[in-house]
């Protein structure tokens, strides 16, 4: 089963994710939360992305989804960071943070591989919340 | 300038959102979360969200981005809760929720309206984060 790691410039934002990842799938799957900067304030850290790679890693693989722009170069550094042969196993998703993530966990449990799970994450980005 | 809502099933979530949104804009736009249960577990509170649209409320339109499924139906009965003169000045938005709240917050200082708020917070779901 894959894992999946949310990165986001907020910490609060990233657990917040993650717990309600967690609501729809099961703690069958793991999901890591990186947000915020060390002193509690807006950013991202590649450290922390790192240490929520290594804490979830599986060779199964790894999604990583994302809030927005140096959030992707800073888990890029944190892939970079990991042994070689485990990088190619991590994907960072193009889906919408929290939708991507919602789906992400359901699709996990069922078993999908990690093309197949961040295919239908990435679909989220189409999803009608209130019809008009 | 309209006003920002921010609605999700998690308390942590939705304010992790409203803090980054307002790195990106700034304090002069009126942005109020409204996340969880009183109980502080997962889920949506018309109450909640009632409170936090009279808290920004303002005649040039308020903007609410949700998460999911029953986030919708919960800010519909919020709006259902205000003056009927008011109703009319909300909208529920269909944008992807971190994604649409940072770009709202933008255009939202930039003084557009609520419905070109809303074109461009819902075109942030074609946003690409990573390229392949």
């Amino acid at each position: 089963m894959i894992s999946i790691v949310i990165v986001s410039h907020s910490a609060k934002l990233a657990e917040g994710v993650r717990d309600l990842a967690y609501e729809m799938a099961d703690d069958s799957v793991k999901i890591a939360a990186a947000g915020g900067l060390d002193d509690d304030t807006i950013g991202t850290n590649a450290e922390r992305i790192y240490s929520a790679l290594t804490d979830v890693y599986t060779e199964d693989g790894v999604l990583v989804l994302v809030d927005l722009g140096s959030a992707v170069m800073s888990t890029e550094m944190a892939i970079e960071m990991l042994p070689e042969h485990q990088q190619a196993n991590v994907l960072i998703s193009n889906a919408p943070l929290v939708e991507g993530a919602v789906v992400s966990g359901v699709e996990a449990l069922s078993g999908k591989t990690l093309q197949k799970v961040n295919e239908a994450a990435e679909k989220a980005r189409e999803m009608t919340k209130v019809r008009r």
